[in-house]
């Protein structure tokens, strides 16, 4: 039996107070790694809640050029230790180690931590408000508890628990975060946490600020979410987990930031395939296969309308989707998960038009898939034919008339994501004038003429959407400053003393943040 | 038996399909006015939400200009009916006629109707933000379906379901509500929503843009909250009731906005005594027993130091008290509501220093009461001494020192205010420091040297809070435009055409809306 692997409680590194271990897996290879992790009792993740309650009161004082200062430092740390960072993710996740996770996923995650540290120095993103007249002033600080993570297995490095999106917008908004990493690849989040850790101690920031777990039961995942001492959660995953994660905090009035699951619907309309049918089947092949389909934006269903090209783009899909080598799925539970999946849709009416079954490349593997239903048939059993089959897969849905389609976009559920590619000229405007209002409000992000797959770091980026996509419609996971204002409360000081005032709503501005004064933005000091 | 009032459904008065009845009352005289009102069977209900979800999807095309219209018609049509308003508010609420109901109350509500429309028409509000580099755009727009409000009692326009601040930022953000009319004033929601239904009209809105029932009992109430059609609700009453409805929400995915009970603690630091005490006692019976404490910003705990001038305070707040006439209350149950309260908080260790007992005003009342316990009582049931007394009564806690303070503060629960009453010079700036960085992230608005009734309507106001005075942190249920964010979703444009776009994302600006485009406030076109 291996050394069971250590967590970070409160600035140390120390054996687990553990329910139990797991091994981690090598799925290249489908077997495990010889690592081995505790799965953490309850009693040490209240621990870990008790030492964020100190570490967020005593960040207040840190706020924000000491969290900046971390982000950055950590930023060249993880870029110093590159090489054996991608190793890992490489051995635990079987993603490409080049370009995937050295040349975009690493500098994505880097990126994205120097873009928050820049936030948080800045200071704009907090909305700072002044009403001069009635003396009051409001913006939005540190929610004044611990954050608690939880990663998702598809991005090792850009949504790690210790390194992704979750944790950069938290620390930059002023919160201590407690992660919980991802048992697909606990290695590259340990060597993350190490890394983060060395950070903390050289920016003098509370040793709590950082800290790790690798599993819990449900139950101890409740109390995680639900502690006094965490201020709000933030998880990516499958929708069982995440709901039982939710219905704890919402019983304890905590925010939880959920994604869950999106099958990210694309319309292509007749014109568009008339004018350019085989680009999209290639647009869409090279979106649906990429990262073996193990995209949270995945375009899981494409809405066509029967006749004109639709038979030859259908066509033409299957032969790239048989072309196209066969990627490597993350683990076990995804290839089962993935057949499962396709096994539900053909029971709820889908065909089989290419693929379906495991296999057909390196470690766990299924056949690029792709089915199809028809219009009236979708209508039968819309739940079921929104079934997430999370992998290279996506299903067809063939719609008798415009009018039929607008019905199936009234039964979509909520996504991160919906396009509609259309002619480029005006051929398609009225289609496109009769689906797109009722698709809006079931998207967090409308696209033209693109494949959802690429989520750019972009202020005015919405990677959110309705429930279930994610747990509240009005907040983004992706871009900065936006996605910190999840983690982040709103506060008024009203008649308060001006050097008793945050630096950020004193009448002096020598930053030149941007706040609203008086109902207009400006860079300028209280006059 | 009286006639029973109508419903409004789909922009119709109509008899109510309904489980039953209950007659409103006059609380100054303690009797039934006569008026008979239904209460809502679920079919009725469920019939609201279908027709709210079809003028969800219609009133986005008469955005924001159409709304705007709406609300200032509106407004107009109340003040042309104030006479009758006041008179009814009155006899449902005993809250004086002049000048609470009609110079202050009315006004207020009419002025936040319009600050809405002059809102919606601006469209700054929606905070529309710019990526010219990635060609992303995006905003906050409407949810695409119903709000169902649920208004409380205390204020019958101001927060009314029909009218008020979470009506207003609703409406405004381009939604439909459907009102549940708060059972203490049902005869004046009805008379403000047949305003409302004739501005619908002749603004040429969906019909179903406003609806209105009376009353539903619990299954029904989270029938409303958690139905397909409908988006997200807003709440205002007691924490009970909040949280049966809050349950049936989160379940559902669908945000709920909350405003559940405050105890809003005012720390009146030694120096602060010393320099005016007798002042700051008068400021504070002022703010208790305004509208007979029933306001949610009530003071409903102070917290003292011992020695120096605590006992002089003490002394005056008691004959202020004794001196001041005691008021009226909403209702029954709200006196017996009170009375409960100020038992359970002397079975808790409080001890009665003035008042305590049903009596001493007009129709139902309750004396002046005050309490006051030991700080070392006070941790040993923090959670009981919180208990939420609503009506004129309020705790004082005298601590030992700086150092217990700070232990009870780190007891408080989430409330709306956190006030703080220090000396004008620098005596008091030790405690100060000591004890607001833990006050202010249990408050929503902190306060200096004021008592917290006074709620502007302002942009920077936060009427907002951490549960349990809120169900999430980070919005605000006063001031626009920010209340309205409550009530709007994200919306992110990636690639999508010019024309397509919604007028406050095009190129062209001739609002002059102010937006963020590549991190900087402008008024200004795309460039």
């Amino acid at each position: 039996m291996a050394e069971v692997a250590q967590v970070l409680i409160d600035g140390v590194w120390r054996d687990s107070v553990a329910d139990g271990s797991f091994e981690s897996a090598d799925p290249g290879k489908m077997e495990p790694t010889g690592e081995s992790y505790p799965v953490s009792s309850k009693s040490e993740v209240i621990e870990a809640c008790q030492a964020a309650a100190s570490a967020a009161e005593e960040l207040e004082r840190h706020n924000p050029d000491g969290v900046a200062d971390f982000l950055e430092a950590y930023a060249d740390r993880i870029e110093a230790r590159r090489g054996e960072l991608v190793e890992m993710a490489h051995r635990e996740t079987a993603l490409p180690a080049s370009p995937r996770l050295d040349g975009i996923e690493l500098p994505r995650t880097t990126g994205q931590l120097r873009q928050a540290a820049a936030a948080a120095r800045q200071r704009s993103w907090s909305l700072a408000t002044i009403d001069t007249a009635a003396g009051i002033r409001s913006l939005y600080g540190p929610l004044g508890g611990g954050v608690a993570v939880f990663g998702p297995n598809n991005f090792p490095f850009a949504f790690n628990s210790v390194a992704g999106g979750d944790f950069a917008a938290a620390i930059a908004a002023g919160n201590p975060v407690i992660a919980k990493a991802n048992s697909s690849h606990p290695g590259t989040t340990r060597m993350l946490a190490e890394e983060a850790l060395e950070a903390v101690i050289a920016c003098g920031l509370p040793k709590a600020t950082v800290q790790l777990i690798y599993r819990t039961d449900h139950e101890v995942g409740k109390t995680l979410a639900s502690h006094p001492a965490i201020a709000a959660t933030g998880y990516t995953g499958s929708r069982h987990a995440g709901l039982v994660l939710k219905e704890a905090a919402d019983r304890a009035g905590k925010p939880i930031y959920l994604e869950l699951s999106s099958i990210n619907p694309v319309v292509i309309l007749p014109g568009a395939l008339r004018e350019r049918g085989e680009e999209i089947a290639a647009d869409f092949q090279t979106s649906c296969l990429m990262g073996t389909g193990q995209f949270c934006t995945n375009p899981g269903v494409i809405l066509l309308l029967k006749g004109g090209d639709t038979q030859t783009f259908i066509n033409a899909a299957v032969t790239k989707f048989q072309e196209a080598p066969v990627g490597t799925l993350l683990g076990s539970s995804v290839l089962s998960g993935l057949q499962k999946s396709v096994d539900l849709l053909q029971q709820a009416g889908a065909n089989l038009i290419t693929g379906g079954a495991a296999g057909g490349g390196n470690g766990y593997s299924f056949q690029n898939t792709l089915l199809q239903v028809d219009g009236k048939q979708f209508l039968k059993d819309p739940e079921a034919l929104q079934t997430e089959a999370f992998g290279n897969e996506s299903l067809l849905v063939v719609a008798d008339d415009v009018d039929q389609a607008a019905d199936i976009v009234r039964h979509f559920e909520g996504n991160l994501t919906g396009s509609v590619y259309s002619h480029s000229g005006t051929e398609d405007e009225a289609a496109y004038e009769a689906l797109v209002p009722i698709l809006r409000r079931k998207v967090g992000r409308l696209l033209n003429d693109k494949m959802p797959t690429g989520v750019a770091v972009s202020a005015a980026m919405n990677h959110g959407g309705p429930y279930p996509a994610t747990g509240h419609p009005g907040f983004t996971a992706v871009g900065i400053p936006a996605s910190m204002l999840r983690f982040a409360m709103l506060q008024s000081y009203d008649g308060v003393r001006d050097h008793r005032l945050p630096a950020a709503l004193r009448n002096g501005n020598p930053g030149g943040m941007w706040r609203s004064i008086d109902g207009a933005w400006t860079q300028a000091d209280v006059q």
